[in-house]
């Protein structure tokens, strides 16, 4: 299952436009986690579009949308995935006035409390009927993403079979081959093969040196995406 | 009563899918508890599938259940079953995102007091619409499960009376005893007896030395099932 | 007014099924109460059904209708009675799951200070719409058993008179010398009398010896009931 | 204003029945007050009646309603008293059960916080609309009250004038004094005449050694009246 | 700006009958204030009618007012105004019983934290609904007095910029300079004029020996006026 | 983007009237801000025009605005500015009484604790509608400013691209650069050119030395904008 959860994360990091790059996709587990989908941020930016955070919306769903259609059953270890994009969903709304039916304001006054070095309460500072369409907005750029990325994962499910397949064997599968997975095509190249067959997808990332090293993952906002 | 308490949470632990096997069933009091079913984790899974939670929910009714139909009165002992079966769904709504309703989202901010070491008050970050649809979906996870428990206790009322009847003489029960009740079969295999005319379910269990120790029993998510 | 009220509690312990059966009745103050209505728990039991509840409720609210049926107004002094009564039946719709309408669900989640070493508050985890179903729910068991308790008062009010007549004689009665008022009979038996010219009820209470001492008083729940 | 504001108070402690017997009326500031009028406790007693307590209501109400009759304006003033009424009218609803409307309930928790030796806050633990409820019984005590208290200080505006001229005078009335001028007599009595011609009302009271001391002034429920 | 604001405060407390008189105005910033406008308490009262609290919201308001009118534009200086404003019509209503929708009533239970010295908040035990009507009623005592105010500055605009230019010129004026400019007078009496000359105005007020010192400010309520 | 961002809040100080005139804009980054943009307070003053205040909101909003035009996308960046406009929009209505529709009426009581040495709570005292016309009212000062915003960008769309490159070159442009671009200019004056070419514009500045120090930024309100 955890196979298959990854797989779904992976899949739509690769067919959504807007996200990070993917870095590698892994079963093993660390930590907390079962597994790991790795995101590799193509420069440190501090900023992010609606579009990637909508993306990155879609990805976290991916796991679960991954079980469901594959499994047919929905587990409890969708659950700090669904947290992430419901989070992020509401900072849209309340915090970058990404929302047009809310507007370009901002919702809720965070209180810091000093004593504990860290922020306790989001005040709510509006009325009920704000709080309203505030849940509103939020369930609509989750469901809307959900409905996005169904989409993608219905249609490639045979292509999550595999990765997940693909998992099982190795325990962790790196860019170019996650890459030639949603591509269709076989795990490895034929090693003597020449570069015309290989496929486009897969060298259109810049070599590794040109980009910052992985492990700087982008903090909050958005936060690592798909570990599970 | 605690008797027949412990024969509904017992009696749907063995006839609802799902859920975990049944280990042994004991009236004997044990701290604050009156009795103890005690469910066999199949593997020490931390993942928990919708059908799963479901069944649980059943199994925490299912004590209270067996009290009404078979004595005709509630009690204040079910109690702390139905606190539980609640918190399961509430969280099944809100934390695991299971409610077709209310979407794959997440409700309510945890606070946890550092300074206190756990986590005291859940932060409603939600509007009041959004609530009252939450407690719908609460409120029909127990109520469609304790239907589903309330029919299969009426069918099998005579079993709930043979399993106390069983209990009230030997204080406890393994899942084979159980079992056995639950098939309509005599408490004890005659001696010489060859494996024909052995019941096909309880040998579907697995060996003890194949299966956990039953001391490992889950952690919430979910809580041990139908201590009284 | 305190024998009045006393006599009250006292009715309806020996009138109504269910409850436990009373011990004495005394109407010299104790600590801050005026004067108290003992019962005598059958047996030490942690457990308790719909109906002793809905008994207890009631013997709770009869002192204050003794006073209302006999006196013609109502005082302060019900005070206590009232809001133990009150929080027995939210005890039954929130903690015990015991009305229909609400269904077998807790409400309400507690918090406790560890630091104070007692709950302070009951966190209320759900919306405005379930709050007022609450409150309905409440206020039915209370006016339910007001009702009751109100139209035996007055079928047998000449008996609270004799027994308040009697309280201001002697200052306490015991269980034989309340049952016997209740029964319509003199309150000392003839003393060269034969058995046969015992009324039946005060017969039926097993002899003390058997009986868990009379000091042990059930714990909430529900709190020793009829204190003044 | 101060002389017309206790002449108020005296006015309807001497007509309402139900309250306590007046004691005395002064206009000597004492502490923060501006003026006193003291009604002498019949007895120790501990309990109150429904109309006892509307009595007091309406007695808080008076000095208000004195001055908006004979000086036409209202006051900040009569601040204190309307406190003390409303909350009064507040405790016959959520602590004493005596409005019909509201049913012989408790509403609202009290939080006693042991640290600081004193209650805080009153834990609001009913829904929206049965605070709503409790608003309009709490107004309804008070503006019936209200009304009665100023029709019978219409009627007899006169004697409120002459009480404040009295009270101008000779700073303190004693209660045959405050008796005398709401009979309508001339404030002292013949020295020479006989009792035939003594108004009835102040014999009624009873001789002071059959009393408790005027010192010994009940504690909440009801405070203190009419201290402005 | 500052002197136009202060001549509007001016304005209002010599033309609105029942407040204290004016003792003088002055664009001489004092601390954190820009200017004065000060009020003489005609005697050391502890009672404040209706009317003179309406009065003190008018000229609370005036400040704003002389500045919308004269230089068409609201500015944040009246800030300060505004809030005392607004708090004392909310005390008319919930402290002070001065509202006739809402009756002889408080509403709100002022919590003092002992610890700190002094009142933090204001425990609202209302229902929502009430809350909602005594917001209207606070509105209401507020534009009434605002629509009051405008109607006088506006009929008087040139004698606020006649005061404003003689305070630029002068920085403080005393009470009889700002009569004089109110009554439409040269600000200077011809020094050997008679008395036949004089306004009436000036004359009513009393001695400055017959009245406390000017510095004797009434305290709250109502706190001192027309400070910016 | 830092630099399209810093033109859109640039642009909008020059081309709105009540505004302080811009002193300088930069990209290069200060602390936590990616670019700054610095306006030159006219005075010293502590009073702000309702004109005042719209005009800073739109010049907050001026940074997304921009970007959304000429890049198409809304980002995470604009946060800051959007929770400061939304603030001043919330004490334009809350605080200064600039809402026709909320009145001259203050809402909300601020909390300080002493203890903290600082502000935490703002403590709702007024109702839901209240609640909710004030949200009304807040977004419409930030949605009017936007459009008003909106549409000044738009049109001069070619004149942010033009400060946006000036800004990549040359990283800082001074009050002058500013204006000459805004104006449609070179950059750069002729070097010998006569005064007649030059724009009226930035000669209505006041020299230098006659204004305050720069470095003088009007503290809250409102605080310094266009940091981004």
């Amino acid at each position: 299952m955890t196979a298959i959860h990854q797989a779904g994360h992976a899949l739509l990091t690769v067919m959504l436009p807007y996200g990070d790059p993917i870095h590698k996709v892994t079963i093993i587990p660390r930590g907390m986690a079962l597994g790991l989908t790795q995101q590799l941020p193509m420069d440190e930016k501090h900023n992010y579009s609606r579009e990637y955070l909508e993306a990155q919306i879609a990805i976290l769903l991916g796991g679960r949308i991954a079980e469901e259609i594959t499994i047919g059953s929905i587990t409890t270890g969708a659950g700090n995935d669904l947290e992430r994009a419901t989070d992020l969903a509401r900072r849209m709304v309340c915090e970058w006035g990404m929302s047009t039916t809310m507007g370009p304001l901002t919702f809720g006054k965070k209180e810091e409390q000093i004593f504990l070095g860290r922020e306790i309460a989001q005040h709510q500072d509006y009325s009920e009927d704000t709080a309203l369409r505030i849940d509103q907005e939020v369930k609509r750029f989750v469901t809307d993403n959900y409905t996005r990325a169904y989409e993608i994962i219905t249609e490639h499910k045979q292509k999550i079979l595999d990765m997940a397949d693909a998992l099982l064997a190795r325990e962790t599968l790196d860019a170019d081959q996650v890459k030639r997975i949603c591509a269709g095509l076989p795990l490895e190249e034929p090693t003597s093969a020449t570069g015309s067959s290989t496929p486009t997808a897969p060298r259109e990332s810049k070599p590794a040196k040109e980009r910052p090293a992985p492990s700087i993952v982008p903090q909050i906002p958005p936060r690592p995406v798909t570990q599970e």
